[in-house]
């Protein structure tokens, strides 16, 4: 329903590592349903061939802080001693242009947007593994990280799950396909609620003298 | 993702005459996602070859006033001199079975229904046709109508029209193909809501110790 663009927004997706979810993320951003990724501010050093603006803004601890304190970021987080954020202003403005914005994060970051945008704006989504066993095999299979490493990662996982109930979606990823068209679908269904239609409709309301 | 069924929900679809909604009923129904239709409650007499519970069930007047009374009815309507009554008990045997009831209703019946049962199981669409000069050129191409008939409904049409900000969802039925997969999308959405999943994602809860 490209044609009649209505108002955007912010799509969460949140899972546990090893629940397949960047995966879900590339295919709905390849299924051309005009879908944005958010571009995050981060402190960490670019690496080899990363270009500024690309997967990521690069700045400096201090301006980082600055930016928390003028409250430029709609959630930012702390990872292995760098920062991450997401830019309010870049969010904001892609949402009043009628873009959804997918944002790939964690139950803290998922409360932070939702405390600090609109209820109306912000649509989220938990990816849930069919079980905890398969996410472990997952974990084992990709055969990278050490028995204790996996062994963080499954309690991790445990700490995110806890919190599905946050969430306006649960998306079972049981079946990659399957899970790719649930997630599609809550997309074009989202564009179509009343309260993000209003614009595109103005015209034929008109017509109906209203 | 019918495997697994969560709680059902009953999706109201509302439309002025004319802009396609039967025969988005019916291309939906026809997709398989395990929908429902609900068999009405009518005081109308039988046509040749209707048969009992199929189309509608029959009552005489009487019947139909004493379910009235006992409050048996969803919803309720009169047209042409004759009731139509949506069944409370079949409608809610159906949506805690998982099943979604598509219950083709106007306005009216739409506040009935949203009056008489928990916001949580109602899914409300509203199909907008492009233009009122669409919506009137479809009628007047169905050649069955005298022009004063065709002004009557228009009439109507405005007036059904104007309660779209009633509705959840929004489909402009300017392309049949692309009104029929946003519907669809609408019901693959809706079953994913937290509140619909928290059955069947006990079992995968558990295995996390939640």
């Amino acid at each position: 329903m490209m044609e009649h663009v209505g108002k955007g927004f912010v799509l969460i997706l949140s899972a546990p590592s090893g629940a397949g979810k960047s995966t879900l993320a590339r295919l709905l951003m390849e299924r051309g349903q005009g879908l944005l990724t958010s571009v995050s501010t981060t402190t960490r050093a670019p690496r080899p061939g990363e270009r500024e603006g690309e997967a990521y803004f690069f700045v400096d601890e201090a301006t980082f802080q600055e930016r928390i304190a003028a409250g430029e970021f709609l959630e930012w987080a702390q990872v292995f001693g760098n920062h991450y954020g997401t830019s309010r202003g870049f969010v904001a403005e892609a949402v009043n242009r009628g873009r959804v914005v997918v944002l790939d994060i964690d139950w803290q970051g998922a409360r932070q947007v939702r405390g600090n945008m609109g209820g109306e704006d912000v649509v989220s989504v938990f990816i849930m593994p069919p079980s905890r066993d398969h996410l472990c095999s997952r974990l084992q299979s990709r055969g990278q990280d050490a028995l204790e490493v996996i062994d963080r990662r499954m309690k991790a996982a445990s700490a995110e799950v806890s919190h599905w109930e946050e969430y306006d979606y649960t998306v079972i990823n049981d079946d990659l396909e399957r899970a790719g068209e649930a997630l599609a679908a809550i997309v074009t269904a989202e564009r179509l609620r009343r309260s993000r239609v209003a614009l595109p409709l103005r015209g034929i309301l008109e017509t109906f003298g209203l």
